[in-house]
């Protein structure tokens, strides 16, 4: 097993004497019926935002997929290769899960980029770039709002990014019948990676506020 | 904070109460200096198969690209918006990570659809028929395998799609000059959902291994 | 006793020293009344797969036939010479055994013959090429699939081989009317050489699965 | 794992933590390296005459062939499915073993039903009478021999066969070379289930001596 590197096979030990000794029986469960989430949440690839971690979610909870800044691109079915909107589908079609959590973060360094596009080491033809590009012209607008600071255009970006991706899962006519259905809700949330608070998307206003803060 | 569902809020104030509050300085520091993880996990968005718990992983450990069947496509600098492929770039050039595991793992719904592509409920224009379309070649060598059980096949084409997953890896400059420089290096995993274990591969043969199995 | 080689003399000398002492009347008992097993092995002469040792059985448990690769031809009563058919024939007709297990296992060179015919030393008119020729459909389909590793071939082609000789066990009419009225059941399992598992074969699904691993 | 009969479980359990647990490292290095065992064994299906457990044999020392009665079939070349041939071709040509032991034993069930061809229950058309009329000329001559007892007959023909085995084995051109270069030796075992005792064959009389009897 020298062929992974030394702390996942350490962790992978702590998994296997802790949760999955305590578990057994629901991933075995799991394993022979097949998962059935009830929830897709869609997450930046951060490794200080891990929505299990946040969620403190076992085996069998959370369809994730977790992609630069956790944008949702608009449907485009143009027979390329979509990574997101491939998972997406096989969550609403085929798992059908009653709710889609858009999860982004704070001091996000795709948001960063994006509001710093010519910025050091990512260069103009690069694939983030391109990724990002999917915000830009909201990106535009808060880069050049002097009057806020670096952090709360960061945030501020970061935040309409989250309600951009919603609008753009309901472009999808999967997304948009199930949810005028009422069989499917959308939401939107955003983790304070150092006060670790979790802000959640007030689906009427689209303001973000924390529990009890409603 | 009705806005998200209870299952996540409750979950959430096991964080705040558990991980949160026993690793309050850690998310400080990794919120104040920024994230610098070592390893990035291109996982799939299975919610029986999420690299934090298997490798009980904390936080600002592991970057998390997370897409349906854990495939990365090769290096397409074509202008599109690579979801994979920035989520890469970013881990490479921006984070500087050492390691890239590819992640797969038993009972994978994708690679089901991939081995039965008429099947339902996914019809044939559909996003996930395009995206696993990426291992059609080896799906249909492998499905025309009738010696095979229905078992065999899937565990033998989440396996191939690993090694093709490597070897498109390879195909990004940034990741082949790196792995020829020896500062970056790439494995591939497999777990076993029933049965908790991980298999990690022989790098120079390919094979999936056991620990200690060598 | 300068006729047989010493290492089988100082074996031999073990035996009657060690369990021939501590079982003499388990043998004379064996000797006077006949062997009653109530399974036939059909195992592989690989000196690494002996069922005794995997199965730790003492004297009169099993019925054992060992040919390479424990194959089982198709019933074919043409008047020829034919060992295993004449094991089997004794082993359910005169001794009545309740079980047979076709017992496969990992590294297996009548396999890997099979898998690359023209390989050295076997040449083309060779016993061992007909031998193996049982599974030559198997082993060209097999051979083929380039995207499976060298071991996985040869696990896959293991395991075909062993449901193979369990079809085959079944064209035996005095095998098909016992199992049918279940008084005699056919189990396949493979062994490992390296990491000491057993792989038990599922008999709905024909899949191989480890001990409590269902 | 409820696919195998319980007792070859619980003993496969006691191979695990026994036999295989002690000699691991063994195990794993004959899996590495491949087998090189310096002996091949002939011998009988019959449960209580096992060669590893009578010389005590670890893995990797003893390619054993096991039908009923121990036959070898003289050299045929005729394109058939040949278990003994195919196995000592295997035996002696790729292992390239040193010594070819022909194990008999007392109390054959193969004998006897030569030596009294119509008795119940196999009939004349079956397997067993086919391949036990390799040594019919023998066991008529024998079975007509009223002066002996009955037990005479039996162990007359059990060693009359394994002298009828060695000759036949040197029809096979490989093994007359290599016994003539005087790098492959040929010989004869006789074991008594009751005693326990084994019966050498002396290679110049093919008279079976005891231990120290020579």
């Amino acid at each position: 097993m020298e062929h992974l590197p030394d702390h996942l096979l350490s962790g992978y030990r702590n998994f296997m004497g802790g949760r999955y000794s305590t578990e057994t029986k629901r991933y075995r469960e799991l394993a022979a019926t097949g998962q059935k989430p009830m929830t897709m949440v869609i997450a930046c690839c951060d490794s200080r935002a891990a929505p299990e971690t946040i969620f403190d979610s076992g085996p069998g909870e959370l369809f994730v997929v977790r992609n630069v800044a956790n944008l949702v691109p608009p449907y485009q079915p143009d027979g390329g290769h979509h990574s997101t909107s491939a998972a997406l589908e096989f969550a609403v079609q085929s798992l059908k899960v009653k709710h889609i959590v858009v999860l982004g973060h704070g001091r996000c360094g795709g948001i960063q980029a994006a509001l710093d596009p010519g910025a050091e080491p990512l260069s103009p033809g690069d694939f983030i770039g391109k990724w990002m590009s999917m915000v830009a012209p909201a990106a535009d607008i808060v880069a050049n709002n002097s009057m806020m600071t670096v952090g709360e255009r960061q945030t501020a970006l970061e935040r309409i990014s989250i309600r951009f991706s919603i609008a753009n899962l309901r472009t999808f006519p999967c997304v948009k019948i199930l949810e005028d259905k009422g069989r499917l809700s959308l939401h939107g949330a955003w983790f304070d990676i150092s006060t670790g608070e979790l802000w959640a998307m007030n689906r009427q206003s689209g303001d973000f506020e924390r529990p009890g803060n409603g």
